[in-house]
């Protein structure tokens, strides 16, 4: 019983040492057996690696058959030596599966401005393909991590008309993690497969729905990545009619591809660089979506909340401060917040409650910290960690 | 001989132990003899402190005589009441002087949400006063200090038409620094008397853009402080003709005033919580100063970009990641990346590079980090801090 991207039915995958990162599982890959209508939502960043650049190219004719992903070099600021290395590794891949270089597409994560070894890429790939079977799937979600400390798979089962169906998935990240996933636009990693059958732009829409409500709304250390990638294979595998409308069907597609990618998001930010703690930063009484999350999003980067939280210190006036430079208009005078269950702050300013209280609640983990702006409806959350002296270790240590 | 806020003539201060601060001293007084044009820029962050929202007000007429400064607690999120201890400290302050109360400004620094102990407040004034000295500059220096090391104060004479004219200052802060101050907008604060004579308009703008190009381009920790204060007192004391008009006698005053500023500045990046090593980021090839800044800025405050300066890691992927997240347009492609004089990334992609170069570059205090758009002429610079252990110690200490 698998439970990550071969859940449903109709995917292989497999690991192998390919040399990158020595002694460990470093190249994943990850195949349908039949064609499948195929999104996928990438980083922002101006500073796209050439593997972003081309799947997204890949993607433009709605199919994919495979991904291939390799961890310990991002292949990113590699130039056109970059796109020439990410387009052969798809192009080998392809030859290896019997299927068109644009039906597969290539992550890369690591370091930045290294060019991929691509004599032991090329040396891989065969045996990835080989070694391909159901089991695979927790040995890819191994074999693509960096400093991740846990591989991170999910899946849930829905059903429509009857028909048993599967979204699993699979992630990776714990540092540089702030997605912020658009079309074509960390290096988190999240691949989603279905056995669903769904047209191209419903699954585009399932995507940005879920992923925005999910990947976009975690930080670990608010540095957006050059090679974020967020790819669904959706190969109609269970035989159930295509999904070509909003709906019941949709919805229940979308109800579990969104718990997925919320489990995948979550133990993410759990596993993320040096985290001991983390917490849900909720913003009510908006005026708008954007509002509140420009606010939940200065709030959950702030260094000052984030050693707070580590300390266990229900220091509110930091969350008030982060809040009040986070470029958005609100009236401080009519702005509250709580530290779970404990008002603290009340109109701006301090109210009488036990510390003890208090503190027991920036315990809690998950916490959670509410402001409410009593300036409208919206209420958004955002999720964040603490800053320790583990983050410290992990990214100040010299590369070599 | 002196060199802080009473370095230009007819200025005095003094420091006593108020008892917020148990075992050291905690209030500063500065006080000039003569009535003083005055300017100040406070923080932009929407939750201002009472002593920000009254110092304001009080500057409205453009004149000042004397500001009372506390450490200990910041008198922020405090309301009401806030409002009402900072107006009793003034008209206190302003009793004892005999001057107007709207003559006195007001600074508080320390733990957000507390009330002013003001039993202690009203029992220090008196003290202060008494103790009024042209010595007593550094004494109200080391007053105002929170998590600083040191204190800090600077001067410059400069002249005008034979007459030698004096800027001191002293400042405040080591974290939650990410100073934006604008007309009515750090814990930052900033004091700066002189005893040139110059008319209010032409000191608000010799303020403005002292403290836009010095203290508004550091960065410590991102977090934008409820407090932030810069002020300045021009007494006259000097004899000099007033400075009704820009021109040359305008331009000696806003050079010296700008190295002081700078001064300052720069040694509050260098005393920033934890820090152990600084790196200006120069953009250059910029289209505006605001894109410049921006990019600038979204460096000097990247978790990774500041680990990696620790680490004297020259991992240049984390800078071009930085700007590439920052929300300015440019093209990566174009985009050079150097080391000090190590040039690591050309046109977006690696160079071969010297690595124990680059390394040593990456070591020097202060360091230089450029980043070269190609697509203008503006230049702009931001001054940045490591990120290490030491930090995440002084902040997730629980409060007590």
């Amino acid at each position: 019983m698998t439970s990550g991207v071969t859940a449903a039915r109709g995917f292989r995958a497999a690991a192998v040492e390919a040399g990158i990162k020595p002694g460990r599982t470093d190249l994943a890959l990850l195949v349908s057996d039949w064609p499948c209508v195929a999104s996928g939502v990438f980083t922002t960043n101006l500073a796209k690696a050439s593997c972003v650049l081309v799947s997204a190219e890949h993607l433009r004719d709605g199919t994919a058959r495979a991904v291939i992903v390799n961890a310990g070099c991002a292949n990113a600021a590699t130039g056109r030596q970059g796109m020439s290395d990410t387009r052969e590794t798809a192009a080998l891949t392809a030859e290896a599966l019997g299927c068109a270089a644009r039906d597969v597409l290539v992550s890369s994560t690591g370091v930045i401005g290294v060019n991929l070894p691509m004599d032991k890429i090329r040396a891989a790939i065969p045996r990835a393909v080989a070694g391909l079977s159901i089991e695979g799937g927790a040995a890819a979600a191994q074999a693509i991590m960096t400093t991740d400390t846990k591989p991170k798979e999910a899946s849930r089962r829905f059903e429509i008309n009857g028909i048993t169906m599967t979204v699993g998935g699979m992630a990776k990240g714990a540092g540089m993690i702030a997605p912020a996933l658009a079309p074509l636009h960390a290096t988190m990693l999240a691949y989603f497969t279905t056995d669903a059958a769904i047209e191209r732009p419903l699954l585009d829409a399932a995507l940005l729905e879920a992923v925005g409500s999910t990947f976009n709304r975690i930080t670990i250390d608010s540095d957006t990545s050059t090679n974020d990638t967020a790819v669904v294979l959706a190969n109609g595998a269970s035989g159930a009619s295509v999904i070509s409308s909003r709906g019941a069907a949709y919805d229940a597609f979308l109800g579990a591809f969104r718990a997925v990618s919320r489990d995948l998001a979550l133990m993410m930010i759990r596993d993320g660089e040096g985290v001991r703690r983390v917490a849900e930063i909720v913003v009510k009484g908006a005026r708008t979506t954007e509002d509140a999350l420009r606010i939940g999003r200065t709030i959950a980067d702030s260094p000052l909340v984030k050693t707070a939280l580590h300390g266990g210190d229900p220091n509110w006036g930091r969350i008030l401060a982060a809040a009040g430079r986070a470029g958005v208009y609100f009236d401080i005078n009519t702005t509250d917040v709580h530290i779970g269950e404990v008002f603290v702050c009340e109109n701006g300013a301090a109210r009488v409650y036990d510390e003890a209280l208090a503190h027991q609640a920036m315990l809690a983990d998950p916490g959670r910290l509410t402001v409410d702006l009593h300036a409208g409806e919206v209420s958004e959350s955002m999720w964040m960690c603490d800053l320790t002296k583990e983050y410290v270790d992990i990214n100040a240590h010299y590369r070599t």
